[in-house]
């Protein structure tokens, strides 16, 4: 097993550390291969990741990834866009399930529920024309990128409560009636139960009832904005995992960025990347993931916490808590 | 002044008598011209509006909207986009402010901001193509489109705080770049203070520090998804107006759809509906608007709430109450 750690840029350089000490604690079989890429490198060199680094990532199993900054220069390429590409990561998941002690903005914790993201297709597609007065992108619907997310999906619902909710806006776009159709044929086949939700009113009703929800599925920029939203649930953005998952490979990225405004004081929340490593080790089929629930359980009840949560500790210390309790 | 009124669809038939009714007790000049458009009438007919509807709507100088149901259904034109595109309605103004004892599911009531939201292009445009395995639809952003909805966002935060936040998604989005410039400069010309967010960062961050923000600014299915967002920081959608402006005409509707679930009971909540027709004495340029504000604080003081309040009232009830105070 070959992992590649990437670190990339602002807080991406802290937390990753931290839950590399912690990955290190389960003393696994497994090589590492650290990679420099992302935007300070594109400033520095003009490339962001070479050919090359890509090669090499597609030489590893998976990726644990910290964050890259982006920005809107059409000259730059997103790093992570591209890795989602190269690597065929179509399902991007997102638990939003609350962590012991902590409440989010709502105050309740009686909600555990994932967002399944399609990953490669929608306003990603990378199809677009950018003029001066006059520019567009395409939002992109497939059937067969629709059909591999909606099995994801369910597969994931058949485990869990056979309960799947599909997220769209087809009565305006009338493109989204592919996805909402393959979705709702999907969980036909394979006996799932299901509703549907406009895209708005998921928005208002994941902040009202997230207790209702259990698997959730959508395109990918209504899954990015719902995931983002929903660590408001959680109480913090520094305490959401995600995984990108393809046929092949496996990739691991808290869904905070890079967030160059708390950069460099060490202050970053590492638990998101923390929960990164458990969501590689049981895409390992490792049953010693759980493991990681209950360190983090212990700091956060020993109130180590970083400042997002009203403590005082460092993304190091929490680190190195959880992965002694581990 | 002609004021066409359109009760649409499910909840649309109850609260728009409501709201009609405190609008009748300020006893202005006003000629109401009541339409009958929607589902209802698609089904039963095959068209949901007219040509000659069209007309006699551009007849009025402004209209008072409840709710139409829309469906996926591609020859189902949505009435809704129609009367949009037709009067050129390219702001639609979603206030996010608490009322008086009410909190949302933040508990929290230490905000008051405004989303405008660009009503004729971006996911909304139409350009779009449906296939059996590939369909899509073109986001569209346009420099004059840009201009003008930041143009009406600056005239409105100079009445403000002189504060302005743009959102956009313009590090994936390549063409939302030219949303972003434009906003920029027209904040600049305008001498308004602004940032920038990126739709994701801002769902969230909407619901942690929603009283960081007074005018925001964004593209057409950004503003739908944060404005039913941040009804939850309302504390319901059926507390949130809104209104749609053109250089001509003027178009107020509760941003709550038809809710054929709670339809027919006589329970929706007709505060929006009632707040839109504070927005049209607002756009009328009546002081007296804001006697709205205190009769609806007299019947929450008071609560004579509907259900969704967690009160026993109905909407008849609470519509006849506010137009008593009035
Ligand atoms: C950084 C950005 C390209 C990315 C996305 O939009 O997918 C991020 O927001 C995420 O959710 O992983
Ligand atoms: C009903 C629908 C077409 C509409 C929209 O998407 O604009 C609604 O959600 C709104 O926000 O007014």
């Amino acid at each position: 097993m070959k992992l590649a750690v990437i670190k990339g840029d602002g807080i991406g350089r802290e937390v990753i550390p931290a839950a590399v000490e912690v990955l290190d604690a389960f003393g696994l079989e497994l090589e590492k291969v650290p990679l420099e890429l992302g935007y300070a490198r594109w400033k520095s060199t003009g490339t962001a990741m070479s050919e090359e680094d890509i090669e090499t990532i597609k030489s590893c199993d998976a990726v644990l990834f910290g964050a890259v900054t982006t920005v809107p220069d059409p000259s730059y390429k997103s790093v992570l866009l591209t890795i989602r590409k190269e690597l065929d990561l179509y399902a991007n998941i997102r638990p939003v399930k609350p962590l012991p002690g902590i409440v989010g903005v709502t105050g309740r914790n009686d909600f555990d529920f994932i967002i399944i993201r399609e990953n490669t297709e929608g306003l990603y597609s990378g199809i677009e024309e950018i003029g001066p007065d006059f520019s567009w992108t395409k939002r992109v619907v497939t059937r067969k990128g629709s059909e591999r997310i909606a099995e994801f999906a369910c597969e994931l619902a058949k485990k869990r409560s056979n309960k799947l909710t599909i997220v769209h806006k087809s009565n305006v776009l009338k493109s989204d009636k592919l996805f909402l159709d393959v979705c709702r044929q999907t969980a036909d086949a394979y006996g799932v139960e299901y509703g549907d939700m406009l895209v708005d009113s998921m928005a208002y009703s994941l902040m009202m009832h997230p207790e209702k929800y259990d698997v959730v599925v959508t395109t990918n920029l209504f899954g990015d904005i719902l995931s983002d939203m929903c660590a408001a649930l959680v109480g913090s953005l520094g305490l959401v995992p995600s995984a990108n998952i393809g046929k092949k490979y496996a990739f691991f990225e808290p869904v905070h960025g890079s967030a160059p405004d708390i950069a460099g004081k060490g202050v970053s929340n590492p638990i998101a990347a923390i929960l990164c490593v458990k969501m590689l080790l049981e895409w390992m089929g490792k049953p010693e993931a759980l493991l990681i629930d209950d360190a983090i359980a212990c700091v956060l009840q020993k109130k180590i916490i970083t400042p997002d949560l009203g403590g005082g500790a460092s993304t190091a210390e929490v680190g190195h808590k959880v992965a002694k309790y581990v």
